[in-house]
């Protein structure tokens, strides 16, 4: 199972119950952190995510209303007593910020393993899910990050009975170790649909966005603008509009979107949320401490 | 009129409904903040005092709990398009947090001057107010600091009558000016009470906070453990229990006390303040969005 926790949906300032850029991934205990806007830590606490077990933290940007709870957060984490190492990720400039952040949060109990995608583009285990960079269409360069927890073929007794391998045997072999001889691929099927998250913010609508958003899961996607008036100052600044959102969302054949980032202009999500279904019949206004637990399919 | 606002009464770490160290002091529209938690321009949306007109920032020490809102308040006061210089003051080291929140927050468009205090002393204007920084007793170098609101003396007609001043001048000399060969001091009384608030946290109770404190009209002191059987704890850390607050409020003869920086362990304040008002009867609870509008005394 994996859970999705939309801790903060606001762009550029927070609101008193709008906080800042981030969204947690847990699985099996491990979270991922997509963006530390200022005052994450307040929402880690307040949806019930701890923030003890985040083990990697992937930043699309350095943007302040993206980055500006991370002091904040490693101390937190070092009060708590973390000595696990912790990943940070982002695109040029995170050794820079990195600097910055030790001379404001002070020495650290663990260590900060950094991973810089030069181009926004590489690839990352975080926890049990792999995650790929790509780069989004900002004013500043950005990553969007595709995330997925992959799902292991079905094993088959019948196969594994037939080739006579003991039954002592079968778990070794499920979790892909090669036993006696007998290798997985003789006994597991092919991999299964996995989960997949795409977090795509800052951005204006682009190709690299549709392609690694094709059949997510979830995309969580930047909606800074409710009203399509707006599309100019979209283009400008490098952000959507709801209806653009909706229409990628459709075009990559998502399951679901997430519209975040709102401007703080847009105080009420309705008017965008509307514009959004236009395009995107399951699209869903995002808010603070929204959650989503996804599953494996049936099959 | 001088309004208080406590915008955060909370230490380490937020919780949900407690927000870091930061107090708010507002004269003539013109805010002097004293400390900038993390969520601090959330506090200050939340509790109606504008970012705009924060016109100094006095910070007491470098500990994460009491500077981490710093760059996001920065870049917020510089979307809402500040050109008007802002005062940033502390202690040694200001000139390398600075470089630090430079990194993070980017270009500024307004200039921002450091006032340092080295020995953690000195005075500066804060906008219509007075500042004067003390050492406090922390285990890092710690200012505390005396904000006064000062009030000229009374002017008296009759006095200028006899001297012959035409009452066209009179507004210039109570402005201060001489005029005429008049000297203010013919005409003006001696300087009356003004209003005094006194911040002191973190520490430990010392003697230069009870001789800053004295007679004050309030006084937002360091109250970090309510039982008075974390007094070890607090000595060790540099802090305060609730009920040596109560009596350093008690000693320097303050007209209020209102108890801050508790501990995230502290979820209740009701024991703590009991503890403080044995020592000091007119103690009050810190909470976030409390606030106080102090006037001059009827006199």
């Amino acid at each position: 199972m994996l859970r999705a926790t939309l801790l903060g949906c606001g762009a550029t300032r927070p609101l008193p119950e709008r906080a800042l850029a981030a969204l947690a991934l847990t699985v099996g205990g491990s979270t991922v952190l997509l963006d530390c806007g200022e005052g994450t830590q307040t929402a880690l606490a307040r949806h019930g995510v701890s923030p003890y077990r985040v083990d990697a933290i992937l930043l699309t940007h350095y943007h302040g209303d993206h980055i500006f709870g991370l002091p904040g957060l490693l101390q937190t984490m070092a009060g708590l007593g973390r000595t696990a190492p912790l990943l940070l990720a982002g695109p040029a400039g995170l050794e820079t910020l990195a600097g910055a952040l030790a001379v404001l949060a002070g020495p650290l109990p663990f260590p900060v393993e950094l991973a810089e995608f030069p181009d926004c583009r590489g690839t990352l285990s975080a926890g049990l899910m792999q995650a790929e960079a790509f780069p989004l269409r900002h004013r500043a360069p950005c990553c969007g990050y595709r995330l997925t927890l992959p799902r292991a073929g079905r094993f088959d007794p019948g196969r594994a009975r037939a080739l006579g391998i003991p039954v002592a045997l079968w778990k070794r072999l499920q979790k892909g170790e090669t036993v006696d001889g007998f290798a997985p691929e003789q006994v597991i099927g092919p991999a299964r649909r996995g989960l997949t998250v795409v977090y795509g913010t800052d951005t204006a609508p682009c190709p690299a966005l549709r392609s690694a958003a094709q059949n997510a899961d979830l995309l969580c996607m930047d909606a800074t603008y409710a009203d399509d008036a707006d599309l100019p100052k979209a283009k400008l600044y490098g952000h959507s509009t709801c209806t653009q959102a909706g229409q990628l969302a459709a075009a990559a054949g998502v399951r679901r979107l997430w519209l975040t980032h709102y401007s703080a202009a847009v105080t009420d999500p309705e008017p965008g949320l509307s514009a959004a279904r236009a395009a995107f019949a399951a699209a869903e206004a995002g808010f603070d401490g929204k959650t989503l637990e996804l599953t494996f399919d049936e099959e």
